[in-house]
């Protein structure tokens, strides 16, 4: 009785807002996750107050969804913040820019910096620069991403970003600004990281909108037959707030053996925070915690552990992801998978097993074809809160997420609930549920030379 | 020859940015128009040194065309512009709003304002509020507009923000925030116009985002929930800069029958200010000069003389038509047309014809029938611009552009070249070129008794 009041979706809003009078949770579990995080809590930026609430929040929720162990492991980092964000083109056309600074990026003055703009039409113009070409002057580096169902248009155009401001810093650059990392027309920028290499003294480095870059492009056009240059104003006031806390929050479905391994899966807890962080990840946690939930109450105890985690601070460097490996190595991890890919629906199955456990990944294939999930020859590699357990040899499966309209979101102002299709939602859900319940009871040794 | 080389797009782009090397117009006339005017102008709004800009270029871009009689008549107008604007959710839930001030908004103080939030779900709950629920409270109206071919559901859900600020300040109310009136779900408030009723003393007024608007629908339920109120903070500094000088710009291609009265098309110079009015309406003054054009380089002098207007200050008042209308109405108007409806194709056609011109009509129906244009039993009304002659009595068409999307973009910072199909587009030109031929070389007599 108490069990099932726990877990009735009903009691689980009461939990939440204090009377059962608004839950509404015909759409599911995943969904009352995703549209609590992203409206009670919002942004979520790692490092920040809001991330805190959004741990308390967590916490909360899993202890009412009845889970074990549940848990918030924290750790410090340093915090890097948002402040004003203005950029203009005034000459020869003035334009107004949609624009955001990137993670890390240095400030400009006060008053703003203003320079003329050295344009380049990709990634390898940039890179074939001249220092001349570049000293003194704000780079803008336009290129040409398109979407792609599996994403990898974001890992071959991504060194625009994760590389830019340090080349530019280097060459003698006054500031550094791209066409965003995406795959929108929208007139909003795509926010995202990127670090300093060592030695070099940062600069101010932003991204403008999709839309604004078409519209530099048709600029530069004019600029060169004009013979007049481009100019731009900026204005970002980002600051560095230093160590702050963050951390993981962790619950768990306890398994009957031990010695089998535990089954270690979840998205991150933080967002970027332009957007409420919607697709980038409360889908994932969502999902994940959702799958679990499923198994705890089918009253059927797993064979193995199943570890759900909503790690801290992705977006901002992986802390959670290199925090929680190093609290937890030792400890027999048998598979690990994560879901940080928004909200769309599952279209394949990628995996990377020991040889023993080749009958599970046949298995696997068979139950989630029905659900329109094609089996790959690809090998999995994780998401990036996993990745130091995979690289430690951690066998893992990816279901892979529809991406075609992911980079459209990702990173902006738009990554909101409205986004989410309950339908597809609830179809990962299925499909995690299926991936658990099979792998947590499978039979096959899974703890390969990484695990105990 | 001299005509030729007038004519020749090279020679266009050569006149506009002082070499032909950039020119590119395989995409037409009225692309190059369209991109001309969002890329080297941008926003343009009513009685700005935008718009002022804007009719310099209007006017060196007719005479390089060589239509005739080019000119710009100005008149004066009172001009508000935008300041700051921020507004945020403070309780029960952080939040920041993606806002807009409507036009005519009262500034905040300037440190901003902060007040409990009166929640209504649609103009008849609005409506039917007691003052006592309202007085001293920021007040929000959601509303349920969805998209339509024809546009329709813009004129049922208008009130809401043309009357809705009125209301507000009448029942007491400290501020007045709406759902933006748009279909789109992306971080965008639109802009729009709204004027004070008499005796009313204004307030701040402004809309959110569709994505905010519904975001705010969840913190509504949760706030009646939680029995919290939800407190809004908005900071919007606009400003009124009295009398300023707009104007329209007009050309013509002369007729060689004065008798039969002019043929008066155009679309609206001015734009509203957070996009670079591509949709609204660099199209629809594109695709009208394009037509035209094709008329004046075909070489055969029309019947009835083709006057092409840009209207100024649309947006903000029918500033430019109220002052064509009064400089003009004494010449004979044969028919009048406008195009202010996006750029997607035109997929119908409604007539306002005197019965004498009747078989005009079914000429216009054949002609443009292989376009996938279909005509209709609906009486044509006309764009705004041109509703004094209509209210006149002119005759009019209305070339209806397909307006699924149009209120996704309309008055957003959206409204850019990218979102403009030149496939589409160059549709509507052809189905204008078609209808220009037709009606100013009609035989049937087209002044009625609003004409001379």
């Amino acid at each position: 009785m108490k069990k099932h009041a726990l877990l009735s979706f009903a009691a689980f809003g009461a939990a939440l807002v204090g009377t059962p009078a608004y839950a509404d949770h015909a759409k599911g579990l995943a969904w009352d996750i995703t549209e609590g995080l992203t409206t009670e809590i919002g942004p979520r930026q790692g490092g920040t107050e809001a991330e805190a609430r959004a741990r308390v929040w967590a916490e909360r929720k899993l202890k009412a969804l009845g889970f074990s162990n549940v848990r918030t492991e924290t750790y410090t980092m340093p915090t890097w913040v948002r402040g004003e964000e203005r950029g203009d083109i005034i000459a020869p056309f003035p334009h107004k820019l949609a624009i955001t600074a990137l993670g890390n990026s240095a400030a400009t003055p006060a008053e703003g910096l203003t320079g003329e703009v050295a344009y380049f039409n990709g990634w390898q113009a940039f890179k074939d620069a001249r220092d001349e070409d570049v000293r003194g002057k704000i780079v803008f580096v336009n290129h040409a991403m398109k979407r792609a169902q599996d994403g990898s248009s974001y890992g071959y155009f991504g060194p625009v970003r994760r590389s830019g401001p340090s080349l530019a810093a280097r060459k003698g650059a006054l500031a550094f600004v791209m066409r965003s990392l995406g795959t929108d027309m929208h007139r909003n920028p795509h926010q995202g990281n990127q670090s300093w290499e060592a030695g070099v003294t940062p600069i101010p480095a932003a991204a403008v909108s999709l839309v604004d870059a078409e519209h530099m492009a048709l600029v530069a056009k004019r600029a060169v037959t004009l013979k007049q240059p481009i100019r731009m104003k900026l204005l970002l006031t980002p600051r560095n707030l230093g160590p702050q806390i963050s951390g993981n929050v962790i619950a768990e479905v306890p398994g009957s053996d031990p010695k089998a391994g535990m089954v270690v899966i979840g998205g991150h807890l933080d967002s970027w925070d332009l957007g409420t962080g919607a697709f980038d990840d409360a889908a994932g946690v969502a999902i994940t915690t959702a799958a679990a939930h499923n198994i705890l109450k089918s009253g059927k105890k797993p064979r193995r552990t199943i570890r759900v985690v909503w790690w801290g601070a992705e977006e901002v460097g992986l802390w959670g992801a290199k925090a929680y490996w190093e609290a937890h190595k030792s400890e027999p991890h048998a598979l690990v998978s994560e879901s940080d890919f928004g909200a769309d629906r599952v279209w394949r199955i990628d995996v990377k097993l020991p040889e023993a456990a080749k009958p599970l990944g046949e298995r696997l294939a068979a139950a989630l074809a029905p659900l329109g999930i094609a089996a790959s020859r690809e090998v999995a590699s994780g998401g990036a809160d996993i990745s130091p357990a995979v690289a430690a040899g951690v066998p893992v499966i990816d279901l892979q997420q529809d991406g075609t309209r992911y980079f459209d979101l990702h990173h902006t102002p738009d990554d909101t609930l409205d986004k989410v299709d309950p339908v597809q939602l609830q179809q990962n859900v299925d499909a995690w549920t299926i991936m658990l319940d099979l792998v947590a009871n499978a039979p096959e040794p899974l703890l390969n030379e990484a695990g105990k």
